[in-house]
This record gives structure tokens, C-alpha cells and sequence, in this order.
């Protein structure tokens, strides 16, 4: 039987993340002292911070992914909430936990996915915890930004278009694809394993686009939608007509995977009349994705979908690991 | 079978624990925005962040301790983390995961422990994120804390003194009590229930003791010291005749587990000579607890223990999950 120390395994993992300068990144900018104390040091003006938490046999199964594409989606995850805010990468901390016996293999593969999300976003790891776990991995990771101006959820006015960047319910189409027994297309799989954390696109639509409130698609656009609509004191029309369904998905419950499925992270945000879509094509000629209208803005509170009823039963209620059966 | 909807919980959670304001924070200092949103934003100077992760059968049993107690209890660990650079608390994001089917409960037992720490620390909640656990409860607690002039681990000098502050022990005392299958005795206990984060006792030692380097004691004195001294790249000499017995400690080992126990979330610091002992009758009036130097720093490096090996085998190594068959 190995046993390793904890200490030794998180050093390695600063180590392998935060190559190749070593143990700290004490240089980057915003970060005035990083890993290795018993908390990093931020120097900096405004600060957005958000947490995302990855348990094993609720968020992925490891028959489904690697640990090292679910260390880069647990990352990516966090950090979609910055890119909803329109907030720029500072500095993320991660906690693991992890059966010993497996912890040095499964920290490894983490590390590797964690480095690569890490380098994307241009972000260092400034700190973190390890511990046993009883029995499932559990990634909680918490993501730091800054924003000068962070984009919110509630300034949303009647009159106002609703906008998603990229396309819907891939991510989800994949995840029923393995609870069906099947193995989903290599697109539809990195709707899951790979999504991207739109945080570039974000801070174009805010210099760029007027954007009046915005929110990252992790639960769902009808639910997130309708919390976009709650925080802004507003009704919210969505027309599933309109959705960008993932060209993967077919059957007749594509666009409700689309309406409902999570975890896309793709970008739903709201903006004045005829803004967005005057520049549209430009932000596709930048970005490689769509931006599409789905909806708009009234007066009154809550969220109407046109046509409900019509094959989208429930689609309102947003992916929630508590209230619904898919709870991997 | 009762199902709820994560949403709701959290929303549950963060009125309960932000109470009287309400949902949001966002009036208190050095919080812009709140929770609620995809991500809070803090609006102050130099901060300093750290997380820690409390997991059932680890960290704690339910036999041993309440959801409240526990829920308090990872507050207060994660905040030691700011006492160690002599920071103040500004805001806190906590992640739980729980088995839906009892989700409700814990999450209201937790919170009622969490809104006690918060309200000891005069720090809000502003994030947070809830998923089911395929079994034990996870609690990741991220504080985030302000620090003009933050103690780091990495300032000791040769001809210094290894101070600590309170007693030390109590906790592993409480563990090993309950391991025998006995109930430790009500000090033993809080030791472990309700350790304190010394935050004004830090920030008083910095402004007052010109502290050159400090740590909390999470891992056990032994292996703490070993951290001062690879961060100041000096030897530390510990005497374990110094160092201050929990009272309610018995037995050969007692000298033992105030050596090596962890989680008793003392200070332990270094100052120059002669200083921090001509302000210590004044410490102990103002915080009840006392000051105890344990030690001195020396040219070279690691940890020396005087009189090793006399019944103190093994105390170097710390409080490690993942080495020690102690891991409850």
C-alpha cells in the first residue's frame, strides 16, 4: 500500500500548473503573492469572484471522461461565471478531494486539464486545499476576476432583445447519449467534456454591444432566462423557434434539450433594439460562432415561451440536481 | 420522496445567513455587489484569499459533532488561514454538496452554524454553489480577506523567537477520544467544536510585536514550524517542554498530540528577541489566551526538536489526511 503526503501532492500540483515558473506567480499581474503561504494576496481594483463545485457521479462519470478533461471543465465551469459578468481572469483556487489510494493518479490527470484551462484563461492558481475523500472526486474550484464594470442580471428593460452566443443542448445531448448506452458524436461529446468559457466574446458584447444584463447558460436558457428576468424585474419572452439547436441533436426532443439541457456555458444576454444584431456578423467573423435573437423583453415578471405546450413540457425548470432524476 | 430544488435552497441558505439584509451584501464594505448574481464583486485593495475543505467522515463524523457545529467549524478553519497573514475577513464563498434525500435538513443545520461564524467574523456570504453528493457532505469554504501589509510565512531571521499562542492539542485530544470510543471532556471538545480564528490577536501581534513571519496551526506545531522555516529559509529549533499543554490533556502522549495534533488553529509566530515576552502579560489581559515561546530560529534549515526520540517519535511529520492512518 502507497501512501503519499498531502503536502507533497498539492506541491506537485502548483508545480505542474504554474510551470513553468515554479511554485509562485508572485509576478503576474494582480497577484502579489501567490500559492504557498497560507493564503494568496491580490492587488488589485475591482474584484468578481464565483465558485463551481464538480462531483463525481453527479457531474460526470468517470466511464464518461478523463480526470484530465474534468479538471479543464471544472476550471472552465468557474469560469464562465467571470465571462457573465464580463470580467477579466485573476487568479483561481481549487479544492480536491480524493480516495488516498487513488490520489496521486487522479491529481496527476487533474493537474494536466487544470494547466491547460489554466493557460487558456490566462490565470494563475493562487491556492487550494486537498483532502481524502470517502469515496467520490470532488473538484471545487473558485474563479477571481476583474471588472471595472462587471455586466449583472438586472438591467434589463422592456423593449430589449435576448441573445445567445453559439449553439444549445449539445452538452446535454451527450449526457443522454450515455444514459441511453450510446456513445455521443465527437461534437456533441465536446459540448460536454470541452465547452468553452466565453470570456473574450463577453468583453467584446460589453464595449461593443451596450449590454444590458447577461448571464452564462449552466442551467439552462428557460431558467436562466427566467433569472434574468427576476433580477431585473421584467418579463422575458422566449420563442424556441428561434433557438440555435446544437446540429448533432435530432429527434423530437431537440430543442427541448436545447431549451433546457445545462452546462452549455454558452452566453445569454440582453441589449437595446437592433444593436446586437447590426453586429452580428462581425462578432462571428471574430469569434467563430453565431450570435442568435431568441426572444425579447416586456413588462410584467416571470418567463412565457411561445407555443408551450406544444412538445416542450417542462422545459422551464432548468437543469437542477436536486429536483429532477438526472442527477448524473 | 421530497425533492427540492437547488435554487431554492440556496436562496434558503443565503437569507438565512445574510440576514437582516436580506439576499444581498452589497452595501457593506468592500462588497460591491453581492450574492445573487453569476458572480459577487469586491471592491477594496489588497486582499488575501484561501480555501479550505471540511468532508464528512475525514474532517469529522456526525457522531461526533451537530451540521451546525460543523457548519461553523469550516468557517472558522478557512478564516485561520486569513489570522495567518494578519488579514481581515471582507467576504466568504462556501460550496456544499449533500445527498439530496437529506439535503434540506443538513443545509439548514449547516446554515445556522455558518451565519454564527460569519456573524463572529463580521464577514458576509457572497457565492456560493450546491450539488447533490453521492454520499458524505462536502463543505469548501474560500474567505477572502484585506491586508495592506499581509504576515507571510517567509520572513524569520537567525537570533528570532517561535512564539504560539493559546494551548495546543485539544483538538487531536478530542479525536483520539472519540476514535477510543470515549467522549472527550467538554474543553477537549470545543477545542475541536469550536476552535477560534485569531484574527484580532494576529492583527494586534502585527501592529504591536513587529512579527516577522506566522502560520496557523492547522497541521500540528511540528509540521507548521517546518513550513516557517522552508519559507524563511532558516532552522527552526523547537523545545517541547516549552510548549503549552491543553490542561485537559493526560498520559504520555499528551506532550505528543500538543506537539504534532493539528486543528487546534493557534498562532504561531516569530519576532525578534526579547520583544513579543515584554508584551505578553498585556496579550493575555486583552484576549484571555496566553503567549508561550516555544522555540528559536538558527542559521540552516528544517525543524530540530530537542530531546527527539525521548517518547516524541514521529511528531515531525504533521497532520496529513493522506499519510496517517488517522484520517478521521
Amino acid at each position: 500500500m502507497t501512501v503519499v503526503g498531502e503536502f507533497d501532492l498539492i506541491r506537485d500540483l502548483l508545480a505542474k500548473v504554474n510551470q513553468p515558473d515554479g511554485t509562485g506567480n508572485d509576478g503576474q499581474e494582480g497577484v502579489w503573492l501567490g500559492a504557498g503561504d497560507d493564503a494568496a494576496v491580490l492587488d488589485t481594483g475591482r474584484l468578481v469572484m464565483s465558485t463551481d463545485l464538480t462531483v463525481e457521479d453527479v457531474h460526470f462519470r468517470r466511464s464518461w471522461v478523463t480526470f484530465a478533461e474534468t479538471g479543464a471543465r471544472a476550471v472552465t465551469a468557474a469560469a464562465s461565471d467571470l465571462a457573465a459578468m464580463a470580467a477579466t481572469p485573476v487568479a483561481v483556487l481549487i479544492s480536491v478531494a480524493i480516495a488516498p489510494l487513488e490520489a496521486r493518479a487522479v491529481l496527476s490527470e487533474l493537474g494536466d486539464g487544470i494547466k491547460a484551462a489554466l493557460r487558456e484563461l490566462g490565470a494563475p492558481l493562487v491556492g487550494g486545499d486537498l483532502s481524502a475523500s470517502p469515496g467520490p472526486v470532488f473538484i471545487d474550484v473558485t474563479v477571481v476576476g476583474a471588472a471595472e464594470e462587471p455586466v449583472t442580471r438586472s438591467g434589463a428593460h422592456p423593449g430589449d432583445e435576448l441573445w445567445v452566443t453559439g449553439v444549445l443542448g449539445g452538452s446535454a445531448g451527450a449526457v443522454r447519449a450515455w444514459w441511453e448506452g450510446a456513445e455521443p458524436s465527437p461534437d456533441l461529446r465536446a459540448s460536454f467534456v470541452q465547452p468553452k468559457a466565453r470570456i473574450e466574446e463577453a468583453r467584446w458584447l460589453a464595449d461593443q454591444v451596450d449590454v444590458s444584463a447577461m448571464i452564462d447558460l449552466s442551467d439552462g436558457l428557460a431558467g436562466d432566462a427566467r433569472d434574468l428576468a427576476t433580477a431585473s424585474g421584467v418579463r422575458i419572452v422566449l420563442d424556441p423557434r428561434l433557438v440555435p439547436v446544437h446540429p448533432d441533436l435530432d429527434g423530437e426532443d431537440a430543442r427541448s434539450l436545447a431549451m433546457s439541457g445545462g452546462e452549455d456555458y454558452e452566453l445569454c444576454f440582453i441589449s437595446p433594439p437592433d444593436v446586437t444584431g447590426r453586429r452580428s456578423v462581425e462578432f462571428q467573423e471574430r469569434f467563430g460562432i453565431e450570435l442568435t435573437r431568441v426572444g425579447h423583453v416586456e413588462d410584467g415578471m416571470g418567463v412565457e415561451i411561445l407555443g408551450e405546450g406544444d412538445g416542450l413540457d417542462g422545459v422551464s425548470g432548468g437543469f437542477d440536481h436536486f429536483s429532477s432524476d438526472r442527477s448524473c
